[in-house]
């Protein structure tokens, strides 16, 4: 099940970022399981990954050849190479170290990411096999296949394409990422990848990407659950005619805007192919105190099973909003204040339900397959955004029988 | 649905405090739905209230009327008074006043309660016209009956005896509870009423019930949702021949120990009566540093969806647990010193599945209707305990339709 248009765009390739896929028979079909991405040299290279304190063995790599100049990102989906222990460390490192040797290179260069399965060996072997033909498949033109490489249980695949244009010259933008839950049934899940051929700093680029992820994923959630494999990579190889982005300047905030869009659409893919989703929910805060109460009362909204259930349900329960927006923990909070629209339709006021709210109107936005949820705290001025789905009998089906 | 042995037991009367129910009609049924306990005079009365910010009315009338020496407690079930605004207040206080001048006392010495469907109005006539027979029927020997009148969408009465002997006299402790959710679908949920015939004064009753609610009824979840209703009370008469009960005596310790073992039951039946519950989940986090973060590791696993699905559909998922323990936000964990068992079976060890795990082992625990999570984190010596059920397709079934 997915929530709205689910339409594959058409993908702009990256000059100086090649990809190649290939089968090395990781899934129990013989879909390709295997992601390779070469950077150009002098590529700069930034990333965030899972908050997770049990992160999987490749998080511990690729956060240790960040900074080494990388220049390939290796991907296997159907493994995690999650709770593998001291093997799963070595599986790790060795087939960093089997592709420096067949792609020329050193082992540090190579990012390794893993998604699937917890808890069961990597089969590294079979990953090494594949590294050859991974590397003669390297192509600009392979992000469709790419975004289909990385998938577990997504039910579509997720990419966005966009140019923007710096002193006259275009700037490409191509990004793809995968996950139907903030963690799969045993899955480690989100994964992204970016790519772009502007020139700019490594440091510049990192900046750009923890404030994008912040704004996008990380106001993301299906259940609540963070997987131990969660990354988001964005690659800048510099191939682009346009001018250096530098600290700043008026271009680095227009490269900075077209990064935060191409995260917040791949992040939205995400909860639009959430486990069971039938209905996307923004949840909206607004005339908070500061950023930090906005997000905590829109998560408090939307990780509560009973808002999520009563969206399934199309019922326009307003006492399951208000009683999450009152156990977020936010203190000094004055319900009196308090306002709660369902897109245009404003269900509670002073208190209680609003005088003018009736049944109908509620109901006719609650049949909405996408519902706009704006709580406004009457304290402040900062405004901020969650996106999620529903709870649906399919969300326990699939979680239930994931593994039978 | 319910987990486990849910027999009503012998429920013993409390000199000094005599209960009255009586059916007032606010539920559609013909079910008593007022519960009216009268305590004796210079009775000591402690209570706790929900932490939800956007308490209802009754709540802040009761706060502020614990400490004027109460003798009524007022409880109705079918309608919450919550998000009712202005008017819910000039209800709640309009029942205390009303029973006041029946009753032959002082608006303040009322505590009213509400738990059902939260913004609608009280049906405040119908319970003052109630009062006079709820009066009529106080009895010490109405604690079965009451245990019946405070019920909603529960489906079994709680409630818990017991007696023991202070200096060769013997006191008594009777207590009742209600909820089958923290939160019902857009009810207002758990209610506590619990009473004894100890002398004791009122602040060390109420450090007793404070203590006693942190490590029981604090300690459970169903789904993460706090109530705008919770609340448990403790009263105290002095009919009991036993002394005092002083601060830093033996016999404070045993009375606290006797106070808490009965909020436990009282909670742990809730549980059982969790919305589609099917498994009884006792999450034990142990060698942690502090209780708080045991505490916190606790209370992450069990409002995992994943773990609690996993849990409906009996499969030893460990990856689930393990990742849930590593994002529940405690710093510097170190994956290969945590230790998780199911029952007496080891699943987790050395950062991996452990080496003599075997599915069927697994699989032989998790078939069972009670399970134990050990988490031991082996970084302290802190022990804590939390209780939760798992997530069922009834639930989703009791939370989408509730109000279809």
């Amino acid at each position: 099940m997915a929530v709205g248009q689910c339409d594959f765009p058409k993908m702009l390739s990256v000059p100086g970022i090649t990809l190649g896929t290939t089968c090395a028979g990781i899934k129990q079909t013989i879909k390709d399981d295997i992601l390779l991405i070469q950077m150009a040299e002098k590529s700069t290279c930034a990333a965030v990954f899972t908050q997770n304190a049990f992160c999987a063995a490749p998080v511990h790599v690729a956060k240790r050849n960040l900074l080494k100049e990388p220049r390939w990102l290796l991907i296997n989906s159907g493994n995690a190479n999650a709770g593998t222990g001291e093997q799963g460390m070595h599986d790790a490192l060795l087939s960093c170290s089997e592709l420096a040797k067949v792609a020329g290179g050193l082992d540090g260069q190579v990012l390794p990411f893993s998604t699937g399965v917890i808890g069961l060996p990597l089969p590294v072997n079979k990953i090494i096999t594949a590294l050859p033909d991974a590397l003669r498949n390297l192509s600009i033109d392979n992000w469709d296949k790419a975004s289909r490489a990385i998938m577990t249980t997504d039910t579509f695949p997720k990419g966005v394409s966009t140019t923007m244009s710096l002193a006259g010259e275009t700037i490409t933008i191509t990004g793809i990422s995968k996950g139907a839950g903030m963690i799969q049934p045993n899955m480690a899940t989100m994964l992204g990848f970016i790519a772009t051929d502007a020139k700019i700093n490594q440091t510049l680029l990192q900046q750009c990407l923890s404030l994008a992820v912040e704004q996008s994923f990380n106001r993301i959630t299906v259940d609540g659950d963070t997987s131990t494999n969660d990354a988001c990579v964005l690659m800048a190889s510099g191939y682009s005619s346009a001018p250096e982005i530098l600290a700043g300047s008026e271009n680095y905030t227009l490269f900075a805007d077209a990064i935060m869009a191409v995260c917040k659409q791949l992040a939205e893919a995400i909860v639009r192919d959430g486990e069971g989703a039938t209905k996307l929910m923004r949840i909206i805060v607004e005339d908070a105190l500061n950023d930090e109460e906005a997000v905590r009362v829109g998560k408090t909204i939307a990780h509560s099973p009973l808002v999520k259930t009563a969206f399934f349900a199309s019922d326009p329960n307003w006492g399951r909003i208000l009683a999450a927006v009152g156990r977020s923990g936010i203190t000094n909070m004055v319900l009196e204040d308090v306002q709660i629209h369902l897109d245009d339709v404003c269900i509670v006021r002073k208190g209680g339900r609003a005088d003018d709210y009736t049944e109908e109107a509620g109901q006719r936005v609650m049949n909405e397959e996408e519902i706009t949820i704006t709580v406004n705290l009457g304290r402040g001025v900062a405004k901020q955004e969650v996106l999620t789905c529903d709870l649906s009998y399919d969300y326990v089906k699939i979680n239930a029988e994931y593994r039978t």
